[in-house]
């Protein structure tokens, strides 16, 4: 299918995510013109300033147009709200794309909420993202080379090759999902070490203050990794545990109870478990690298 | 007190942190000849290959010479032999520190083991490392700006000056610790992080086939972070749980009712628990980042 170059796309949510897909759309020439919705007055003074889009609004509703492309980039609480605008709003034939990372919650609130048939709608999940909230951390190479997983509500094959198409043109891998089986891998390579960092930084938070000092201190040694993945958005979190609670607490049990051995080799001097246990650990970190997924850490400062 | 060059200095165990030392030492002028031990013929061959230091041996009784400066930077399961070694070894004044990731246990070997006077030993940790091992990805600038935890054992000025000194001129922050308050804090910011990264790839490691599969492919989100701690040498773990096992276990009880916290909130659907738990953790990570004790995470794959 040929590449298709936009006359109007509109992002709902201009955060770190929605910056960079604005960023790259005018970048690889892909729209003529990008518009925001943000609803923070903040967001939109820094997309104006850094000039991200043509234009920025609080509301779908202060456009006088319609669009070629939406993208909902928000938290997904506000998913349903979205929705119920976009079924009033949209009046012509609109691809409707997302990046909320849960699948089985969007596809919900979607059949719900939307009854226009000019709705043509892809669930996407583009794997990529920095710890950085903002659209001032935004950038158009956020998505090179990484996977995007769609799972698809209908069998309709117009909608899903020109929005597959659009992915691919951000620098993305195609994957075709179920939705079920997406919120559950996702469970276990996201949301559950985001919890478990999140959980450590708080254990390291509640330490007596001459304690807390030096662990912040002396965070390089491994903590810092944590704390990492722990300053990314509070709201987009809290929605995901949210809307993907099941998987979330099922994979969540299966961590306590490996854990829980891990202690207890410990306690035991089971020093051959540990090492068996470390080894493979190692070999799984291998085959990521090996992958191209494992990025690249740098432990001096960055320097800007 | 003066920078000083020594003539000779051994090293014992040649990985990451010791092949890092003896290129800092080299670079920066701080020695004349480095030499160097390993029990592995495989680090051996690569030390020669690399030429790192002026000469390599299984074992300190092969060397036919006394040396002004050793620092041990091996696992901690090796320090009571190798401190009986040097005490039979050593015959004139030798400074002496270590690179130990725990204080208590390496304090107890050396006074179990060591009657000899000429041995002049700073227990050390310097809090630097990254998730590789072995002396092919050293490199001398390790520990620049990081601090490095010294812990002495008496009242000796001359030991503490000289090998302070000799740290700094490695580029790191010299700190004062009480060796328990050390392993304490050490449990804290390094080893629960990374047994809780070796659980949740344990996790993954036993989940069905074709969602594991996922899950390595998907790692990008988060979970990748944990597989790059779990990168490091098992057997340097597995030798700082055994050190550290009661510090290691009274954080991992912490830990774990803080991790039941969290569960409970997203069970009953606390979302403004989860809201404000995690607004404190990016409040924390901020703190980090201000101290320039972060890091840089590049998305991206390594550039080689």
């Amino acid at each position: 299918m040929m590449n298709k170059k936009y006359n109007s796309v509109l992002i709902i949510g201009m955060g770190l995510i929605g910056s960079s897909i604005a960023r790259a759309m005018y970048e690889n020439q892909m729209a003529t013109n990008v518009y925001g919705v943000d609803s923070s007055e903040k967001v939109i003074k820094k997309c104006e300033e850094l000039n991200i889009v043509s234009k920025v609004e609080t509301n779908i509703k202060k456009f006088n147009e319609q669009f070629d492309l939406i993208i909902i980039c928000t938290p997904l609480s506000k998913y349903k709200d979205i929705f119920n605008d976009l079924n009033l709003y949209v009046s012509k034939t609109t691809f409707l794309t997302d990046v909320g990372s849960t699948k089985v919650s969007v596809i919900d609130d979607f059949k719900k909420s939307v009854k226009n048939e000019n709705l043509k709608f892809l669930p996407a999940h583009p794997i990529a993202g920095i710890e950085k909230s903002g659209p001032e951390f935004g950038f158009s190479k956020l998505f090179q080379n990484r996977y995007c997983i769609v799972t698809p509500i209908d069998n309709d094959k117009e909608v899903f090759e020109t929005l597959c198409v659009m992915w691919k043109e951000l620098g993305m891998k195609i994957e075709i999902m179920d939705a079920e089986k997406h919120d559950k891998i996702l469970a276990m390579t996201s949301h559950i070490p985001q919890l478990i960092a999140y959980s450590v930084v708080a254990t390291a938070t509640e330490l007596e203050t001459h304690l807390k000092d030096e662990v912040i201190k002396y965070s390089a040694a491994g903590f810092r990794d944590f704390t990492r993945l722990a300053g990314s958005d509070p709201i987009m979190w809290r929605d995901i545990y949210d809307k993907n609670k099941d998987a979330v607490i099922e994979m969540l049990g299966r961590f306590s109870e490996d854990l829980s051995s891990f202690q207890k080799a410990i306690r035991n001097n089971d020093l051959k478990y540990l090492e068996n246990k470390f080894s493979s650990s190692k070999n799984i970190r291998k085959i990521i690298e090996d992958l191209g997924q494992a990025g690249h850490f740098d432990p001096t400062e960055k320097k800007n």
